[in-house]
């Protein structure tokens, strides 16, 4: 499977699939800058919490290499440009890590280099090393998560944690496609996820290019759904971890755990070691971001509320899904050991 | 309030606002005959348990007034009307009750008149009658209800059971109006309700409309706002309930009542007597309409599963407003009350 969703272009930029025009168009798009690389990332043209991290490292990378053949290269504008692609959006945790990498091999290429382009050639490595290392998690993600998934199993899975939302085959997903290579004849159910409609447009889009069956339902159909006792068990993405194991991730992913449960449902989640913030004791001080009201569409007279994300606490978490395989309660033991 | 929602023409047609065009756009139409109110229903111009049968009521009169006029109203003519009009939606119970109310007023007529405008007159005046009582009972539904809501609460309420979905000020959002008239500083939390965001098109249209504070979220955005203990009760309206208590609401109402009942907040449903349907002893052989996969609007590949409506168990239901009080568990017993 390749979806051509991020890479390299000959001249150096990123090019990538514009997420917000499918399913109905496929166009890639090539940036060079800061802050169009920003653009792309708030405007949720990359997104998914690994590729946004991804996104973030090749879009610092391949605004060096231009900054190197104009002389400007230095350590203020990398500096500077670091800052501004880590604040592009608040809750994926990825994308400061990634910036974190950058900044670490640009510090030692600053004080190595003899000049601006062995500067810049370091960090396009690192990017690379990034996304490579990402496609290899998704690989060890799909392995381990696929064991999970019984034979002839109907899952549900929200938003997007696919390939759409990696460097590689998914995070979720890349359980569901494992399990579908293994034979063991799975069947997805996509909840659309409102309001930029990610299982509808991008998870039902990759599943069914994939030839894996996938049914699409509205966001509120998943309980009576789970009540006729359709699905086998649930698994989402994440976009950030805390050390106790509760997870932020696409709003609505705690819904979908609360009703798991009451229903007697196993409810996972996968995600890369580089999702976990070790910094925060639990979820609740994870930065949730509030988007714009003009995504939800009410009525004039109405206000909004729209935040992205919600946080489900660890207590309901049946297992994660890890590149080092699966963790599971106590997570605070359990998810320290995946870091030793 | 007068949101003209429904009426008589000059013409004798039936008058109604399009709701499938807020709030964009208000537009009104009329309807002379049975195929053009089916499709108003089928569509969703009209729609909402009671208003359904409001309308389908009132567009059996205006057929037969013009069927009278051109010297075509029979026994044959009315009974083919009223079994295909009775078929316009599957859930909603109270289409089956309006129309029966009409057939009963018929037979009546044909028996007793001398001429056919006798006879149309006969149906005006009992689609009128429907009209008016379901006013009336809004307004108990309204003082019933907001009873239950305490001074400052803030209430979260699905789809539209306002008075776009009545012949009056609404079933559940009739106690919202009410309350906030009696002055209780109440503010309300409209959930989008896709596909067909009767939420975020409907009720906070007609709520700010009447001044009545009213915030739009995602469907999915419930838990999390839940979970803040930002909501001190969830009231919904209902498609049909069961002589044991259990609701067929529309999609989404069941994963609303889990929610809250995990999360300790009363979970409330309002409906008139007409909505209950005492020959089903319990919601599991309620019909549920599924409505087109092009209202998911999924990605081309992946199958849809769109129900309309979903079955809440009336263990999860803390009371059901009614036009006769508030019914509470245990709902045989009570129920059964309300219809001696």
């Amino acid at each position: 499977m390749n979806l051509d969703i991020i890479g390299w272009s000959p001249s150096g930029a990123v090019r990538f699939l514009d997420q917000t025009l499918l399913p109905r168009q496929e166009v890639h798009r090539e940036v060079h800058s800061i802050d169009d690389m920003i653009e792309a990332i708030k405007a949720l043209r990359v997104r998914g919490a690994p590729l946004i991290g991804i996104s973030a490292a090749m879009g610092l990378a391949a605004a060096a290499a231009r900054q190197a053949a104009d002389g400007g290269l230095n350590v203020a504008w990398f500096d500077e440009a670091a800052g501004r692609m880590a604040q592009a959006r608040p809750t994926a945790v990825n994308l400061v890590w990634a910036v974190n990498r950058m900044r670490h091999v640009a510090a030692q290429a600053f004080a190595d280099a003899t000049d601006q382009a062995a500067v810049a050639r370091a960090l396009r490595l690192e990017a690379q090393r990034i996304w490579d290392e990402d496609a290899e998690m998704c690989r060890a993600m799909g392995d381990a998560g696929a064991a999970l998934i019984p034979q002839g199993a109907t899952v549900l899975t929200h938003c997007n944690a696919g390939a759409l939302a990696t460097g590689g085959i998914g995070t979720a997903v890349a359980a569901l496609y494992t399990a579908h290579e293994q034979g063991k004849g799975i069947k997805v159910v996509s909840t659309e996820t409102r309001p930029l409609r990610q299982g509808a447009r991008l998870t039902a889009w990759e599943l069914s290019k994939a030839g894996v069956p996938v049914t699409s339902i509205v966001d509120s159909a998943a309980a009576s759904v789970m009540a006729r006792k359709a699905i086998d068990l649930v698994i989402t993405g994440a976009d950030r971890i805390a050390a106790n194991g509760d997870v932020a991730n696409k709003i609505g992913t705690y819904a979908l755990a609360v009703l798991a449960n009451v229903h007697d449902i196993p409810f996972y989640v996968a995600a890369p070691r580089s999702t976990f913030d070790l910094s925060l004791a639990s979820g609740a001080t994870i930065p949730i971001e509030e988007r714009s009201a003009a995504e939800v569409d009410a009525a004039p007279g109405a206000a909004v509320h729209n935040p992205a994300f919600d946080v489900t606490p660890a207590e309901i978490i049946a297992a994660i899904v890890t590149d080092r395989g699966v963790v599971r309660p106590p997570y605070q033991e359990s998810i320290r050991r995946l870091f030793d």
